[in-house]
Protein backbone atom coordinates (compact mmCIF):
# COMPACT_ATOMS: atom_id res chain seq x y z
CA UNK A 1 0.00 0.00 0.00
CA UNK A 2 2.92 2.43 0.78
CA UNK A 3 4.59 1.77 -2.03
CA UNK A 4 1.48 2.68 -4.03
CA UNK A 5 1.20 6.28 -2.45
CA UNK A 6 4.76 6.74 -2.96
CA UNK A 7 4.18 5.79 -6.89
CA UNK A 8 1.37 8.13 -6.87
CA UNK A 9 2.39 11.50 -5.29
CA UNK A 10 6.14 10.92 -7.02
CA UNK A 11 3.40 10.94 -10.29
CA UNK A 12 2.02 13.75 -9.10
CA UNK A 13 4.89 16.05 -8.48
CA UNK A 14 6.13 14.72 -11.83
CA UNK A 15 2.34 16.28 -13.52
CA UNK A 16 2.85 19.73 -11.51
CA UNK A 17 6.49 19.69 -12.86
CA UNK A 18 5.21 19.21 -16.47
CA UNK A 19 2.53 21.82 -16.37
CA UNK A 20 4.88 24.14 -14.36
CA UNK A 21 7.93 23.64 -17.54
CA UNK A 22 5.42 24.15 -19.66
CA UNK A 23 4.07 27.43 -18.38
CA UNK A 24 6.91 28.68 -17.76
CA UNK A 25 8.22 28.15 -21.25
CA UNK A 26 4.92 30.02 -22.96
CA UNK A 27 5.65 32.96 -20.68
CA UNK A 28 9.41 33.09 -21.88
CA UNK A 29 7.48 33.53 -25.48
CA UNK A 30 5.09 36.03 -24.72
CA UNK A 31 6.45 39.30 -24.08
CA UNK A 32 4.60 41.80 -22.24
CA UNK A 33 4.01 45.05 -23.75
CA UNK A 34 3.49 46.61 -19.87
CA UNK A 35 6.87 45.03 -18.22
CA UNK A 36 9.91 46.50 -20.00
CA UNK A 37 12.98 44.77 -18.76
CA UNK A 38 14.02 48.06 -19.21
CA UNK A 39 12.77 51.87 -19.90
CA UNK A 40 13.80 55.38 -18.97
CA UNK A 41 12.19 58.89 -21.04
CA UNK A 42 14.52 60.89 -23.13
CA UNK A 43 14.07 64.70 -24.73
CA UNK A 44 15.49 65.08 -28.38
CA UNK A 45 16.59 68.24 -29.38
CA UNK A 46 16.95 69.92 -32.72
CA UNK A 47 18.03 72.78 -33.92
CA UNK A 48 18.37 73.42 -37.38
CA UNK A 49 21.20 74.64 -39.37
CA UNK A 50 20.16 78.04 -40.40
CA UNK A 51 23.36 79.34 -42.02
CA UNK A 52 25.66 81.34 -39.66
CA UNK A 53 24.80 79.36 -36.82
CA UNK A 54 27.35 76.91 -36.48
CA UNK A 55 28.23 76.70 -32.68
CA UNK A 56 23.99 76.42 -31.63
CA UNK A 57 22.87 74.28 -34.59
CA UNK A 58 22.56 70.12 -34.05
CA UNK A 59 21.01 69.33 -37.78
CA UNK A 60 21.42 70.63 -41.45
CA UNK A 61 19.78 69.60 -44.86
CA UNK A 62 21.22 67.75 -46.93
CA UNK A 63 18.50 67.61 -50.12
CA UNK A 64 15.60 69.89 -50.52
CA UNK A 65 12.27 69.40 -50.89
CA UNK A 66 11.25 68.06 -54.03
CA UNK A 67 7.88 69.60 -54.61
CA UNK A 68 5.32 66.70 -54.01
CA UNK A 69 2.99 68.64 -52.38
CA UNK A 70 3.29 71.37 -49.85
CA UNK A 71 4.94 69.89 -46.68
CA UNK A 72 8.39 69.40 -47.77
CA UNK A 73 8.64 65.84 -49.23
CA UNK A 74 11.62 64.39 -49.41
CA UNK A 75 14.17 66.61 -47.55
CA UNK A 76 16.38 65.10 -45.81
CA UNK A 77 18.05 66.29 -42.21
CA UNK A 78 21.74 64.65 -40.91
CA UNK A 79 21.46 65.04 -36.80
CA UNK A 80 23.58 64.46 -34.49
CA UNK A 81 21.91 65.94 -31.25
CA UNK A 82 21.64 66.04 -27.76
CA UNK A 83 19.46 63.92 -25.29
CA UNK A 84 18.43 65.16 -22.06
CA UNK A 85 16.88 63.88 -19.36
CA UNK A 86 14.30 67.07 -19.06
CA UNK A 87 13.02 69.30 -21.51
CA UNK A 88 15.72 72.27 -21.19
CA UNK A 89 18.27 71.81 -24.15
CA UNK A 90 21.35 72.95 -22.03
CA UNK A 91 20.66 70.51 -19.20
CA UNK A 92 23.78 68.00 -19.70
CA UNK A 93 23.21 65.47 -22.57
CA UNK A 94 23.33 62.15 -21.32
CA UNK A 95 23.45 60.51 -25.08
CA UNK A 96 23.73 61.52 -28.11
CA UNK A 97 20.69 61.08 -31.56
CA UNK A 98 23.38 60.57 -34.41
CA UNK A 99 20.69 59.61 -37.67
CA UNK A 100 19.00 61.45 -39.95
CA UNK A 101 14.89 61.90 -40.73
CA UNK A 102 13.01 63.32 -43.98
CA UNK A 103 9.38 64.34 -45.04
CA UNK A 104 7.12 61.54 -46.60
CA UNK A 105 3.83 62.88 -46.99
CA UNK A 106 2.13 64.97 -49.64
CA UNK A 107 -0.74 66.22 -47.95
CA UNK A 108 0.61 66.70 -44.43
CA UNK A 109 3.92 66.60 -42.49
CA UNK A 110 5.18 63.55 -41.48
CA UNK A 111 8.69 61.91 -41.48
CA UNK A 112 10.55 59.02 -41.09
CA UNK A 113 14.03 58.79 -38.66
CA UNK A 114 17.14 56.15 -38.22
CA UNK A 115 19.75 56.95 -35.84
CA UNK A 116 21.81 56.12 -33.12
CA UNK A 117 21.20 56.83 -29.47
CA UNK A 118 25.01 56.98 -28.41
CA UNK A 119 25.62 56.78 -24.10
CA UNK A 120 29.23 57.60 -23.60
CA UNK A 121 29.43 58.20 -19.86
CA UNK A 122 31.13 56.95 -16.67
CA UNK A 123 27.64 54.90 -16.01
CA UNK A 124 26.76 54.07 -19.09
CA UNK A 125 28.66 52.89 -22.26
CA UNK A 126 26.65 51.75 -25.46
CA UNK A 127 24.09 52.15 -28.41
CA UNK A 128 20.97 51.30 -29.58
CA UNK A 129 19.54 51.41 -33.25
CA UNK A 130 16.26 52.96 -33.67
CA UNK A 131 14.28 53.26 -36.63
CA UNK A 132 10.74 53.71 -38.20
CA UNK A 133 7.54 55.87 -38.96
CA UNK A 134 7.11 58.94 -37.24
CA UNK A 135 3.55 59.60 -37.87
CA UNK A 136 3.26 63.29 -36.78
CA UNK A 137 -0.64 63.37 -36.83
CA UNK A 138 -1.12 60.64 -34.03
CA UNK A 139 -0.33 62.00 -30.38
CA UNK A 140 2.44 59.07 -29.87
CA UNK A 141 3.74 56.66 -32.10
CA UNK A 142 6.07 53.55 -31.92
CA UNK A 143 9.30 52.95 -33.68
CA UNK A 144 11.36 49.96 -33.36
CA UNK A 145 14.93 49.67 -31.12
CA UNK A 146 16.33 46.75 -33.43
CA UNK A 147 19.58 46.39 -31.66
CA UNK A 148 21.80 47.37 -29.68
CA UNK A 149 25.65 47.60 -28.24
CA UNK A 150 27.67 47.57 -25.13
CA UNK A 151 25.65 48.09 -21.81
CA UNK A 152 22.70 47.31 -24.46
CA UNK A 153 23.83 44.66 -25.64
CA UNK A 154 21.64 42.79 -28.50
CA UNK A 155 18.95 44.62 -27.31
CA UNK A 156 15.52 45.22 -28.59
CA UNK A 157 12.66 47.29 -28.00
CA UNK A 158 9.76 50.25 -28.70
CA UNK A 159 10.71 54.03 -28.98
CA UNK A 160 7.16 56.18 -28.08
CA UNK A 161 7.65 59.00 -30.01
CA UNK A 162 5.62 62.56 -28.74
CA UNK A 163 6.16 65.59 -29.70
CA UNK A 164 6.91 68.19 -27.21
CA UNK A 165 7.41 71.57 -29.06
CA UNK A 166 7.66 72.77 -32.60
CA UNK A 167 9.15 76.23 -33.07
CA UNK A 168 8.68 76.65 -36.57
CA UNK A 169 11.52 75.13 -39.00
CA UNK A 170 13.84 76.25 -36.43
CA UNK A 171 13.81 74.01 -32.80
CA UNK A 172 11.91 71.08 -32.59
CA UNK A 173 11.70 68.98 -29.32
CA UNK A 174 10.06 65.17 -29.12
CA UNK A 175 10.52 63.21 -25.95
CA UNK A 176 11.01 59.44 -26.16
CA UNK A 177 10.17 56.83 -24.05
CA UNK A 178 12.21 53.79 -24.51
CA UNK A 179 11.46 50.75 -23.55
CA UNK A 180 13.44 47.46 -24.02
CA UNK A 181 11.79 44.44 -24.08
CA UNK A 182 14.92 41.94 -24.87
CA UNK A 183 17.53 42.34 -22.32
CA UNK A 184 21.09 40.58 -22.25
CA UNK B 1 9.28 -6.14 -5.28
CA UNK B 2 6.15 -3.91 -6.48
CA UNK B 3 7.95 -0.78 -4.58
CA UNK B 4 10.79 -1.36 -7.14
CA UNK B 5 8.50 -1.53 -9.95
CA UNK B 6 7.30 1.25 -8.92
CA UNK B 7 10.78 3.30 -8.88
CA UNK B 8 11.37 1.87 -12.10
CA UNK B 9 8.52 3.45 -13.59
CA UNK B 10 8.88 6.71 -11.99
CA UNK B 11 12.44 7.05 -13.31
CA UNK B 12 11.40 6.06 -16.83
CA UNK B 13 8.68 8.85 -17.18
CA UNK B 14 11.03 11.06 -15.72
CA UNK B 15 13.58 10.17 -18.52
CA UNK B 16 10.59 10.63 -20.79
CA UNK B 17 9.85 14.50 -19.11
CA UNK B 18 13.60 15.02 -20.10
CA UNK B 19 13.80 13.70 -23.04
CA UNK B 20 10.79 16.19 -23.93
CA UNK B 21 11.92 19.20 -22.55
CA UNK B 22 14.88 19.03 -24.24
CA UNK B 23 13.33 18.46 -27.53
CA UNK B 24 10.37 20.69 -26.70
CA UNK B 25 14.00 23.56 -26.44
CA UNK B 26 15.32 22.82 -29.64
CA UNK B 27 12.37 23.57 -31.57
CA UNK B 28 12.28 26.32 -29.56
CA UNK B 29 15.29 27.68 -31.32
CA UNK B 30 14.94 26.61 -33.98
CA UNK B 31 13.23 28.69 -36.39
CA UNK B 32 11.24 26.73 -39.45
CA UNK B 33 11.73 28.66 -42.58
CA UNK B 34 8.47 26.87 -44.27
CA UNK B 35 6.54 28.02 -41.03
CA UNK B 36 6.11 31.84 -40.33
CA UNK B 37 3.66 32.55 -37.68
CA UNK B 38 2.33 35.05 -39.97
CA UNK B 39 2.10 35.36 -43.51
CA UNK B 40 0.41 37.95 -46.10
CA UNK B 41 1.37 39.11 -49.81
CA UNK B 42 0.84 42.58 -50.93
CA UNK B 43 1.54 44.61 -53.78
CA UNK B 44 3.42 48.14 -53.76
CA UNK B 45 3.24 50.72 -56.03
CA UNK B 46 5.60 53.58 -56.89
CA UNK B 47 4.40 56.15 -59.05
CA UNK B 48 7.61 59.06 -59.64
CA UNK B 49 6.84 62.47 -59.37
CA UNK B 50 7.65 63.70 -62.82
CA UNK B 51 7.23 67.36 -61.80
CA UNK B 52 3.43 67.99 -62.50
CA UNK B 53 1.46 65.16 -61.38
CA UNK B 54 1.48 65.57 -57.66
CA UNK B 55 -2.40 64.20 -57.78
CA UNK B 56 -0.72 60.86 -58.66
CA UNK B 57 2.61 60.78 -58.06
CA UNK B 58 3.50 58.68 -54.61
CA UNK B 59 7.65 59.34 -54.50
CA UNK B 60 9.91 61.74 -55.57
CA UNK B 61 13.89 61.36 -56.16
CA UNK B 62 15.75 63.36 -53.84
CA UNK B 63 19.08 62.95 -55.15
CA UNK B 64 20.43 63.01 -58.59
CA UNK B 65 22.59 60.06 -59.94
CA UNK B 66 26.52 60.36 -59.77
CA UNK B 67 28.04 59.38 -63.26
CA UNK B 68 29.22 55.84 -61.52
CA UNK B 69 28.26 53.97 -64.28
CA UNK B 70 24.96 53.99 -66.69
CA UNK B 71 22.33 52.82 -63.38
CA UNK B 72 21.39 55.93 -61.81
CA UNK B 73 24.30 55.17 -58.95
CA UNK B 74 23.42 56.65 -56.02
CA UNK B 75 20.07 58.28 -57.37
CA UNK B 76 17.95 58.41 -54.26
CA UNK B 77 14.52 58.64 -53.46
CA UNK B 78 11.80 58.84 -50.65
CA UNK B 79 8.52 57.17 -50.89
CA UNK B 80 5.00 57.02 -49.32
CA UNK B 81 3.45 54.45 -51.34
CA UNK B 82 0.00 52.44 -51.59
CA UNK B 83 0.01 48.77 -50.44
CA UNK B 84 -2.72 46.50 -52.23
CA UNK B 85 -4.11 43.55 -51.72
CA UNK B 86 -3.96 42.59 -55.53
CA UNK B 87 -2.31 44.13 -58.34
CA UNK B 88 -4.85 47.72 -58.98
CA UNK B 89 -3.11 50.17 -57.86
CA UNK B 90 -6.32 51.79 -57.84
CA UNK B 91 -7.78 48.56 -55.13
CA UNK B 92 -8.12 50.10 -51.36
CA UNK B 93 -4.56 50.81 -49.49
CA UNK B 94 -4.38 48.28 -47.01
CA UNK B 95 -1.04 49.79 -45.83
CA UNK B 96 1.25 52.67 -46.76
CA UNK B 97 4.98 51.88 -47.08
CA UNK B 98 7.21 55.06 -46.13
CA UNK B 99 10.87 55.15 -46.59
CA UNK B 100 12.97 55.65 -49.36
CA UNK B 101 15.50 53.66 -51.77
CA UNK B 102 18.37 54.75 -54.08
CA UNK B 103 20.51 52.42 -56.88
CA UNK B 104 23.57 51.09 -55.68
CA UNK B 105 25.55 49.30 -58.59
CA UNK B 106 27.59 50.81 -61.77
CA UNK B 107 27.07 47.31 -63.92
CA UNK B 108 22.97 47.09 -63.56
CA UNK B 109 20.22 48.37 -61.33
CA UNK B 110 19.92 47.26 -58.01
CA UNK B 111 18.50 48.94 -55.38
CA UNK B 112 18.56 49.37 -51.64
CA UNK B 113 15.55 49.85 -49.20
CA UNK B 114 14.52 51.09 -45.82
CA UNK B 115 10.93 51.65 -45.38
CA UNK B 116 8.17 51.07 -42.84
CA UNK B 117 4.63 49.78 -43.49
CA UNK B 118 2.24 51.50 -41.47
CA UNK B 119 -1.26 49.90 -41.10
CA UNK B 120 -4.07 51.56 -39.88
CA UNK B 121 -7.46 50.49 -40.45
CA UNK B 122 -9.74 49.18 -37.88
CA UNK B 123 -8.71 45.94 -38.00
CA UNK B 124 -4.86 46.12 -37.91
CA UNK B 125 -3.04 48.68 -36.60
CA UNK B 126 0.47 48.88 -36.32
CA UNK B 127 4.01 48.88 -38.31
CA UNK B 128 6.75 46.77 -39.88
CA UNK B 129 10.12 47.76 -40.35
CA UNK B 130 12.00 46.51 -43.26
CA UNK B 131 15.46 47.16 -44.80
CA UNK B 132 17.95 45.19 -47.07
CA UNK B 133 19.45 45.04 -49.94
CA UNK B 134 16.99 44.78 -53.71
CA UNK B 135 19.04 42.12 -56.05
CA UNK B 136 16.85 43.05 -58.56
CA UNK B 137 18.84 40.72 -60.94
CA UNK B 138 17.37 37.96 -58.98
CA UNK B 139 13.83 36.57 -59.32
CA UNK B 140 13.30 37.00 -55.27
CA UNK B 141 15.15 38.43 -53.04
CA UNK B 142 14.64 38.84 -48.98
CA UNK B 143 15.08 41.65 -47.58
CA UNK B 144 15.25 41.82 -43.15
CA UNK B 145 11.85 42.75 -40.95
CA UNK B 146 13.79 44.11 -37.86
CA UNK B 147 10.76 44.94 -35.80
CA UNK B 148 7.60 45.70 -35.38
CA UNK B 149 4.88 47.86 -33.16
CA UNK B 150 1.27 47.74 -32.25
CA UNK B 151 -0.80 44.65 -33.54
CA UNK B 152 3.47 43.58 -34.76
CA UNK B 153 4.46 44.09 -31.32
CA UNK B 154 8.53 43.12 -31.73
CA UNK B 155 7.76 41.13 -34.52
CA UNK B 156 10.51 39.99 -36.67
CA UNK B 157 10.67 37.86 -40.10
CA UNK B 158 11.61 38.23 -43.98
CA UNK B 159 9.92 40.12 -46.77
CA UNK B 160 10.69 38.35 -49.94
CA UNK B 161 10.43 41.18 -53.20
CA UNK B 162 9.30 40.15 -56.55
CA UNK B 163 9.28 42.19 -59.17
CA UNK B 164 5.76 42.23 -60.57
CA UNK B 165 6.22 45.22 -63.13
CA UNK B 166 8.72 47.94 -64.23
CA UNK B 167 7.18 50.79 -66.78
CA UNK B 168 10.29 53.11 -67.32
CA UNK B 169 11.14 55.31 -64.66
CA UNK B 170 7.32 56.28 -64.35
CA UNK B 171 6.05 53.01 -62.64
CA UNK B 172 6.87 50.24 -60.82
CA UNK B 173 4.90 47.33 -59.09
CA UNK B 174 6.88 44.93 -56.40
CA UNK B 175 4.99 41.80 -54.85
CA UNK B 176 6.03 41.23 -51.19
CA UNK B 177 5.62 38.24 -49.50
CA UNK B 178 5.81 39.22 -45.27
CA UNK B 179 6.78 36.07 -43.62
CA UNK B 180 7.08 37.01 -39.68
CA UNK B 181 9.07 34.62 -37.95
CA UNK B 182 8.25 35.75 -34.42
CA UNK B 183 5.29 37.21 -33.30
CA UNK B 184 4.46 38.13 -29.89
CA UNK C 1 11.77 0.81 4.11
CA UNK C 2 12.83 0.25 0.63
CA UNK C 3 10.05 2.27 -0.81
CA UNK C 4 10.41 5.13 1.38
CA UNK C 5 14.05 5.32 -0.46
CA UNK C 6 12.13 4.97 -3.07
CA UNK C 7 10.54 7.66 -2.69
CA UNK C 8 13.75 9.92 -1.97
CA UNK C 9 15.41 9.11 -4.85
CA UNK C 10 12.75 9.59 -7.16
CA UNK C 11 12.15 13.14 -5.40
CA UNK C 12 16.04 13.86 -5.86
CA UNK C 13 15.97 12.90 -8.60
CA UNK C 14 13.02 15.50 -9.76
CA UNK C 15 14.70 17.98 -8.01
CA UNK C 16 17.59 17.66 -9.52
CA UNK C 17 15.70 18.00 -12.97
CA UNK C 18 14.27 20.76 -11.72
CA UNK C 19 17.49 22.63 -11.03
CA UNK C 20 18.07 21.55 -14.34
CA UNK C 21 15.79 22.93 -16.17
CA UNK C 22 16.19 26.05 -14.44
CA UNK C 23 19.73 26.58 -15.04
CA UNK C 24 19.00 25.68 -18.93
CA UNK C 25 16.26 28.36 -19.81
CA UNK C 26 18.45 31.04 -17.55
CA UNK C 27 21.17 30.26 -20.41
CA UNK C 28 18.74 30.50 -22.79
CA UNK C 29 18.15 33.92 -21.97
CA UNK C 30 21.47 35.21 -21.65
CA UNK C 31 23.45 35.31 -24.40
CA UNK C 32 27.55 35.52 -24.10
CA UNK C 33 29.39 38.13 -25.46
CA UNK C 34 32.48 36.04 -25.87
CA UNK C 35 30.59 33.16 -27.12
CA UNK C 36 29.12 34.19 -30.69
CA UNK C 37 27.46 30.86 -32.77
CA UNK C 38 29.16 32.57 -35.65
CA UNK C 39 32.08 34.46 -36.15
CA UNK C 40 34.11 35.57 -39.45
CA UNK C 41 36.51 39.06 -40.25
CA UNK C 42 36.42 40.68 -43.87
CA UNK C 43 37.74 44.03 -44.96
CA UNK C 44 35.74 46.71 -46.17
CA UNK C 45 37.15 48.50 -49.13
CA UNK C 46 35.88 51.74 -50.34
CA UNK C 47 37.00 53.81 -53.56
CA UNK C 48 35.30 57.55 -54.01
CA UNK C 49 34.32 58.34 -57.20
CA UNK C 50 36.60 61.64 -58.44
CA UNK C 51 34.58 61.92 -61.89
CA UNK C 52 36.79 59.74 -63.98
CA UNK C 53 37.84 56.77 -62.56
CA UNK C 54 34.42 54.72 -62.91
CA UNK C 55 36.52 51.41 -63.48
CA UNK C 56 37.33 51.24 -59.92
CA UNK C 57 35.23 53.72 -57.75
CA UNK C 58 33.07 51.48 -55.42
CA UNK C 59 31.35 54.47 -54.15
CA UNK C 60 29.90 58.10 -54.79
CA UNK C 61 29.18 61.11 -52.95
CA UNK C 62 25.09 62.25 -53.47
CA UNK C 63 24.48 64.83 -50.87
CA UNK C 64 27.56 67.81 -50.43
CA UNK C 65 28.64 69.00 -47.16
CA UNK C 66 26.13 71.55 -45.62
CA UNK C 67 28.79 73.32 -43.58
CA UNK C 68 27.43 72.92 -40.31
CA UNK C 69 31.24 72.69 -39.09
CA UNK C 70 34.65 71.50 -41.24
CA UNK C 71 34.10 68.05 -40.92
CA UNK C 72 31.68 66.98 -44.07
CA UNK C 73 28.56 67.35 -41.87
CA UNK C 74 25.88 65.68 -43.92
CA UNK C 75 27.60 64.37 -46.40
CA UNK C 76 25.74 61.11 -48.03
CA UNK C 77 27.79 58.21 -50.18
CA UNK C 78 26.43 55.57 -51.64
CA UNK C 79 28.32 52.49 -52.02
CA UNK C 80 29.03 48.89 -53.36
CA UNK C 81 32.01 47.70 -51.54
CA UNK C 82 33.93 44.70 -52.43
CA UNK C 83 34.68 42.45 -48.86
CA UNK C 84 37.85 40.86 -49.12
CA UNK C 85 39.63 37.73 -46.22
CA UNK C 86 42.47 40.13 -46.21
CA UNK C 87 43.81 43.37 -46.28
CA UNK C 88 44.01 43.33 -50.62
CA UNK C 89 41.08 45.04 -52.38
CA UNK C 90 42.09 42.96 -55.32
CA UNK C 91 41.94 39.99 -53.47
CA UNK C 92 38.61 37.97 -54.67
CA UNK C 93 35.66 39.44 -52.76
CA UNK C 94 33.62 36.98 -50.54
CA UNK C 95 30.73 39.46 -50.55
CA UNK C 96 29.55 42.99 -51.32
CA UNK C 97 29.00 45.64 -48.97
CA UNK C 98 25.43 47.56 -50.26
CA UNK C 99 24.03 50.80 -48.93
CA UNK C 100 25.26 54.39 -47.44
CA UNK C 101 27.05 56.02 -44.69
CA UNK C 102 26.95 60.26 -44.37
CA UNK C 103 29.26 62.06 -41.82
CA UNK C 104 27.47 63.63 -38.85
CA UNK C 105 29.72 65.38 -36.40
CA UNK C 106 30.61 69.45 -36.48
CA UNK C 107 33.66 69.17 -34.57
CA UNK C 108 35.29 65.58 -35.96
CA UNK C 109 34.72 63.27 -38.46
CA UNK C 110 32.32 60.58 -37.49
CA UNK C 111 29.83 58.53 -39.43
CA UNK C 112 26.30 56.68 -39.56
CA UNK C 113 26.23 53.67 -41.33
CA UNK C 114 23.75 51.35 -42.64
CA UNK C 115 24.20 48.42 -45.62
CA UNK C 116 23.91 44.73 -46.83
CA UNK C 117 26.47 42.54 -46.49
CA UNK C 118 25.12 40.42 -49.75
CA UNK C 119 27.17 36.45 -49.84
CA UNK C 120 26.59 34.91 -53.47
CA UNK C 121 29.06 32.14 -53.80
CA UNK C 122 28.61 28.33 -54.35
CA UNK C 123 29.57 27.86 -50.57
CA UNK C 124 27.51 30.85 -48.93
CA UNK C 125 24.40 32.99 -50.11
CA UNK C 126 22.16 35.16 -48.28
CA UNK C 127 22.26 38.85 -46.46
CA UNK C 128 23.52 40.64 -43.25
CA UNK C 129 21.54 44.40 -42.58
CA UNK C 130 23.74 45.91 -40.14
CA UNK C 131 22.87 49.41 -38.81
CA UNK C 132 25.14 51.98 -36.77
CA UNK C 133 26.93 54.88 -35.91
CA UNK C 134 30.64 54.71 -36.56
CA UNK C 135 32.09 56.53 -33.42
CA UNK C 136 35.63 57.29 -35.53
CA UNK C 137 37.02 58.78 -32.66
CA UNK C 138 36.89 55.02 -30.89
CA UNK C 139 39.59 52.64 -31.77
CA UNK C 140 36.54 49.86 -31.83
CA UNK C 141 32.86 50.66 -32.40
CA UNK C 142 30.21 48.23 -32.40
CA UNK C 143 26.93 48.53 -35.01
CA UNK C 144 23.98 45.92 -34.94
CA UNK C 145 23.42 43.13 -37.15
CA UNK C 146 19.53 43.21 -37.20
CA UNK C 147 18.58 40.90 -39.49
CA UNK C 148 19.61 37.93 -42.36
CA UNK C 149 18.44 36.04 -45.23
CA UNK C 150 19.35 33.13 -46.87
CA UNK C 151 22.13 31.37 -45.21
CA UNK C 152 21.88 33.42 -42.15
CA UNK C 153 17.74 32.99 -42.07
CA UNK C 154 16.89 35.77 -39.05
CA UNK C 155 20.65 36.47 -37.65
CA UNK C 156 21.43 38.84 -34.91
CA UNK C 157 24.08 40.18 -33.75
CA UNK C 158 27.08 43.19 -33.78
CA UNK C 159 29.67 44.20 -36.17
CA UNK C 160 33.03 45.28 -35.00
CA UNK C 161 34.69 48.29 -37.01
CA UNK C 162 38.18 48.53 -36.77
CA UNK C 163 39.92 51.88 -39.31
CA UNK C 164 42.43 49.84 -40.97
CA UNK C 165 43.52 52.47 -43.12
CA UNK C 166 42.39 56.12 -44.34
CA UNK C 167 44.24 57.58 -47.34
CA UNK C 168 42.42 60.78 -47.27
CA UNK C 169 39.28 61.48 -49.36
CA UNK C 170 40.18 58.42 -51.93
CA UNK C 171 40.58 55.17 -50.52
CA UNK C 172 39.61 53.93 -47.09
CA UNK C 173 39.59 50.20 -45.78
CA UNK C 174 37.51 48.99 -42.55
CA UNK C 175 38.02 45.65 -40.65
CA UNK C 176 34.96 44.56 -39.77
CA UNK C 177 34.42 41.82 -37.08
CA UNK C 178 30.82 40.00 -37.83
CA UNK C 179 30.00 38.38 -34.53
CA UNK C 180 26.34 36.84 -34.51
CA UNK C 181 24.84 35.88 -31.37
CA UNK C 182 21.33 34.66 -32.77
CA UNK C 183 22.15 31.50 -35.48
CA UNK C 184 19.30 29.68 -36.61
Amino acid sequence: MRNLVAHKSCFLVLLLLLFTSQFSSATKKTLNRDQPCKRFVLYFHDILFGGNDVANATSAAVANETGLGNFKFGKLFVFDDPMTKDKNYLSPAVARAQGFYFYDMKSDYNAWFAYTLVFNSTKLKGTLNIMGADIMAAQTRDLSIVGGTGDFFMARGIATFMTDTFQGAKYFRVKMDIKLYECY
